[in-house]
């Protein structure tokens, strides 16, 4: 039974986390720390996430429940995550990382910590994304140079303010590698007015932007006669929160070490 | 029973008529025109499309088929089919037009027979399409004021040389003119980079090129918590032929007149 | 501007119609109740929800608040509704309400109160599923009798209990009704082994269930060469929040009456 | 470049292999076989298959051909098929079989082939297909023990008299062989009334027949917050017509044996 912490407890990915940590059978909550000085301090996790009271009050720093879990997961600024990853390294605590926004001296920081303790960082902790890369990358050795066209179709919320979304570009670079494409060369990322046909070895884009779409991602490979499609669909953040519990679980018996979701899911 | 001849009955879009006939009880294919001094002229037209001997003899002149027919399918080019629209007017025959690319003038000559003969004349006779068109209609108006984004994706095959496709900016038109916008101002037709978060009141358009597809268009309205997704998809010029037939058997007993397929279908 | 008082703002229900009056510029949050005796009486309900201070405090009696509010949306239980709709009348209040497993007899005492309270009573208060149920009507009655098959296809999470949904047979409903045909005889609800071809008029049914899948509904029109396919996806209770504020608004200057959502939509 | 001869090239199968030849830059149309004693022995094979005339006679004995051509492609009936065989292993030539409906017996003469003949036999020859059969055991095994429901929905015409299709019941176990689950145990194949909650271990099926539908699949793997979608949707038969046409140029320097598509693909 692995006991997870979360940082940032209050907040909807904290919420979340519990949310997922709760259908979870090999796992459980361990701990809940707030901002320094919250009123939610003393508040019951469980209520807080509203899941019902499940007798972990929220705390507003980590000592305090130092001896009560043994993997910290944390989706929070760059700056309050290398903070706790000290606290780890000292504590000989294990951390799974969901941080997004690190510079590259952060980053480095981070990564100086791989031999002090057993950490997985990822930015998108989605086990779906990180199969859907791995699907694509055995569809594109299959079919990329027989004549399929491939086509990266993403769908977000109103509120994303670029495009193509990361996660596109990242499907887009692995099936350009399976290639030996270069998305710098091949990508299309615009067809308005006289564009002409398509060219063979092109990887098209298109990108819709609507409602509260969290993320859906479909690359299609087609040709006279046929279209496979490979799709990817996240309904809520959970979907991350998910990934980060299941990252807990397997770093929870793992030696230092700076993993990723592929490690995570046995793909790497 | 309504008795069809079709000109250009050796091309891909004749022999799917004739295959369109087929389905259609209340119809009988009477007549099949090939091009002047075509080899092909004297063979079945049945046998020609592959439905089996129907006992239907292509000729290479409407003239000699004169007595045979009601209605005239015409899938050719301007100015075969304004030859043969004056045939109908000398002979008091009906024609269903499908014909694309005329120029203003031949428009206009088109036109000038609306008193002489009952036609249908249509650039896209999809059934499908025609209807799509009238719940585009319906949606935009008790939706786009709402709170409802927009969106138009279309897919076709990759030689198609522009984008978005003519029916895609033709729905985008018909949701303009129910919302009272004008897709001019309001049509977003690329998304690329640091683009910003969408903004009320834009109709996006998405594109994707790949394989075979004949044509697909979705128009997505969403908002936060749902979406509504009006899709047509052709999935053989079989859908054009229908709706062909259809006009054909539509048009044999109207008074002279220059039709559309709104007509057609009722939806006017 | 429609000021909006919500009964069981604690629940799920009750938060999430908080986060869809905050979307609303022309409502406004004027009230929350929860049970009595709740030890969440006292808090502001905008935390509750999670949209921050809005410095309405949450009360265990409505009598409280009577001053505050002019519409009440209530998603209860039926006798708690019927309680509040005896509050409304005797106070001149207006309600909305979504509440569902309600007894004829309480159906009977609900629609007692048609002349004394202006009410709007939907079991799914969903804008998009009533709009897509009047674009049902309209693609039928152009496609069904000129063969088109129908399908209708839906899928929600593993939790749902009975299949096909109620939204699903009342889509069959409505294009059964549309095409004079019955869901009774001509609702085809499994296919398995050899089971034939498909018949002209069935009206077929399947049925997805994974998942979170909040809801999602495609009915097809499919012939040779063509689709038609009608979708209605739900991504979260919002859905029928917004509904619920947007009847709100409605009814606040409508005389008394018992509504349904097709009077608020302007379909009926 | 690989000299191919088509059995059967009048019928719909040989002349949609007749352009999938045309889409490949390395195989040649080298011959084309009509039933003994047809009227179109003679003709044009190009004509016959609406590419325009290639040179190509049309005979009605493979003996006629014997020199021309390398690779045999035949998609007719068990009899003629095994008769071909024997002309491949008595003139060393090689053959790609898509025929069905082979009695036990019927294959038993194939499969004693395997030493004098190089030969890919293969129900369903589509890359598509067979490649998502691989896509599947992947997302299987990464996904299907941690709390992914998974769910077969297949589509196609109406005609199609037996359900779920042979290749969604084929992709079923893929799927259960993958789990160490058995889908005579776990398959479930029809959900009408008050069927309960989903239990973990199902793979569900559900079915959709409708218009001209050639066939689609999808296999969904869903859990709280996401979902993956593997589709396959064949457009016509060409998707079979240029397997088989990939099939022959992989068999075209290969010992002889008896292989299958996944051979082919190198997916073995």
């Amino acid at each position: 039974m692995t006991r997870i912490a979360i940082v940032g407890v209050a907040g909807r990915m904290g919420r979340t986390l519990v949310n997922a940590i709760e259908l979870e059978a090999e796992a459980t909550l361990a701990g809940g720390v707030v901002a320094q000085g919250s009123s939610l301090a003393g508040a019951d996790v469980g209520e807080l996430a509203g899941v019902g009271k499940r007798g972990v009050v929220a705390v507003d720093s980590l000592e305090s429940i130092v001896d009560d879990f043994d993997v910290l997961i944390d989706f929070t600024t760059p700056q309050v995550t290398l903070a706790n990853l000290a606290f780890c390294a000292e504590h000989g605590k294990r951390i799974v990382i969901g941080t997004t926004g690190m510079s590259d001296d952060q980053l480095a920081t981070l990564d100086s910590y791989r031999d002090r303790v057993p950490m997985v960082f990822a930015p998108n902790m989605s086990v779906g994304v990180n199969l859907t890369l791995k699907l694509l990358e055995t569809a594109a050795r299959a079919l990329g140079d027989e004549g399929y066209d491939i086509e990266v179709i993403e769908s977000h919320h109103r509120h994303k303010v670029d495009a193509p979304s990361g996660t596109a570009i990242k499907m887009g670079e692995v099936i350009a590698a399976s290639l030996g494409r270069s998305l710098k060369e091949h990508g299309v990322f615009e067809r308005v007015g006289q564009c002409g046909p398509r060219t063979d070895k092109e990887i098209g884009f298109a990108t819709v932007r609507a409602g509260d779409i969290v993320g859906e991602h479909t690359v299609m490979f087609a040709t006279e006669g046929e279209r496979i499609e490979i799709t990817h669909k996240a309904s809520s953040r959970m979907t991350f929160a998910k990934g980060a519990v299941r990252a807990a679980r397997w770093v929870a018996d793992k030696e230092s070490g700076h993993y990723d979701m592929q490690d995570v899911l046995g793909l790497a």
